[in-house]
């Protein structure tokens, strides 16, 4: 399977915000995140920071304004 | 390998814009686009509309203004 785990990126690291990650949507002032499981996660005033698909990996970080 | 193919989503449907993306950067007026060949494009004026992993699938769509 080729999901990936998505982190928020901070000034402190890194945290797992959700597992194997299939569905990711951009929305107005958030993002949608939904795993293969079903599990589902609006995270607000975040954005997409990088994707290393290869490496199953999805940054995110927060918005500045 | 877990990488994704980048699409256009225009109101024509879907343009393929590069295959086997491994990185994807959002940048300032577009996007940043690696695929694991090392290949690179830089699109401008485009955002991430929604990701599709399990379905290696990347889409990406002109930004409004």
């Amino acid at each position: 399977m080729c999901e990936a785990n998505a982190y928020l990126v901070t000034g402190d690291g890194e945290e797992l915000v959700l597992e194997r990650v299939d569905q990711l949507v951009p929305q107005e002032d958030g993002v949608f995140l939904q795993s293969i499981f079903g599990q589902q996660k609006i995270l607000k005033n975040v954005k997409i920071k990088a994707l290393a698909l290869v490496d199953h990996k999805i940054y995110l970080e927060r918005k500045e304004d």
